[in-house]
């Protein structure tokens, strides 16, 4: 798609660089789609002068605003000189039958795949929305180098960012998550998600399983390693989100991994903003 | 007021300290109201450790998870060693008449005063909340050390951390402010809230109105000085803020002021994270 369709929502002055919020209308997914980008000081200097991205995946029921409403990431990545990016969860307006019903399945929950069961297989296609689409309007518009992005996401987009990286390691350089849902063939937030996505046989869920999809693998995709913080007081910890399934299959695909365990830490995002800076510090020195 | 009336609504570690949300009976206000903590890892020490206090008043049409949610605050407060303390910004749940038809009056719009006028003085007490009550609860329940506050805000609340301060010195030792309304008297926000709480005798306002307090003053009550941040591009700035007018007042009065004038800032959160670490070294300094 043409660049050219891109309207600024808002902008707003943000650690020396620029927070904004754009509207565009999606071919992959047949609706007008909304993103959100900071971009670094670094990279408002004109000219040719590109940065690195930071694809950032969000989970149930948030939008393009959540991360960077919350998440406390625009002062070091206007340090590091990273762009950030932020795609809506699902789409909006298709006006399904039972879109609205759920707060994990239809609207805010598009769990980053490609729906292959009507009625959802029309628009709800967020895995070629972000890793082709978005990608292509982020070069084609933006001061980003898209040979340098970094994929992370919570929860479900923890999900998003494993499962996306792991499918397609050459549109992302490294990949991180906060509390994702590492197993979703084997959790209640998947089975629904899969199920209605993807339909009942249950062979096809493994090609959209972040656990699955590394233990089938023999090598690591990401040699400098994946960064995964987890919460042990998240109530989702015991029944959703299952790290080590995700820890016990890359230890099989010899894919280096930091799990990092954290006392009294729940879901939200007072959790994630506390190890913002390391998943930053995480991806700026693979795409450094 | 008991401490002992106190309800922890929700608790979530963040930065190696702790955020609660608490709900109280409040006898100032004569119904419930909700504030917000962070209490610093230097806080949980346990034992009789106490650390200094900023007190964070919000704008128009924000609540007590405003500043907490969005200010990106808590970072650099557990570096510091700062607790950080949010009132409501308003009574909820009075139910008179109007007090939601406007977002700039009533409901979330209650100016940090104590309302004189029927029937807004029963509930509209910001002022005798804020400075009696809450202050006496933190002092009761929280290892924070009351001697040692600061007051900042934005906006409505920046009008608050300017007009409280200089009517309670004893209580507050340092303040700041993020594009506070300046003037209240002379603009159309001051103008509706102080006709509506204070009645339409003009002459009562000046007891509300920061500059006019400053203006009366002949020697400095923050001798190391208050620091204020304006955007340059806020749409607020040329009709509702008017720092010029507290630039005027510091001058007459002999206290020391810097305002900053920022190119390209608007009022928002994304202005107000972005120099939240200059206004907590200003409070860590006065307060340590």
């Amino acid at each position: 798609m043409s660049s050219s369709s891109l309207e600024l929502i808002s902008e707003h002055a943000c650690f020396g660089g620029v927070q904004r919020f754009y509207q565009h209308a999606s071919n992959a997914i047949g609706l007008p789609m909304r993103f959100s980008v900071f971009l670094p000081p670094q990279a408002l200097q004109g000219g040719s002068n590109k940065v690195p991205g930071l694809v950032y995946l969000a989970g149930l029921t948030c939008n393009e605003e959540t991360f960077m409403t919350k998440g406390g990431a625009q002062r070091l990545a206007a340090e590091l000189g990273l762009a950030l990016i932020a795609p809506d969860t699902s789409p909006r307006g298709a006006n399904l039958p039972g879109d609205s019903e759920s707060w994990d399945f239809g609207v805010g929950a598009g769990f980053y795949l490609d729906a292959t069961q009507a009625p959802w297989a029309k628009h709800y296609r967020m895995e070629s929305y972000i890793t082709s689409e978005l990608l292509d309007v982020v070069a084609q518009a933006l001061p980003v180098d898209t040979q340098r992005l970094g994929l992370f996401g919570h929860s479900m987009g923890g999900h998003g960012a494993l499962s996306l990286a792991l499918k397609h390691p050459q549109l992302f350089k490294s990949v991180s998550a906060f509390a994702p849902i590492c197993a979703p063939s084997q959790c209640p937030w998947g089975h629904k998600a899969f199920a209605g996505y993807l339909g009942a046989d249950t062979a096809t869920w493994a090609a959209h399983d972040s656990s699955a999809l590394m233990a089938a693998r023999t090598t690591a995709l990401f040699p400098q390693g994946i960064l995964i913080d987890q919460g042990l007081a998240d109530k989702f910890l015991p029944t959703q989100l299952f790290p080590e399934a995700f820890e016990a299959a890359c230890q099989k695909a010899g894919q280096p991994l930091t799990l990092r365990r954290h006392a009294g830490y729940d879901h939200g995002y007072y959790f994630i903003a506390t190890f913002m800076a390391d998943h930053l510090a995480h991806h700026a020195k693979a795409l450094a």
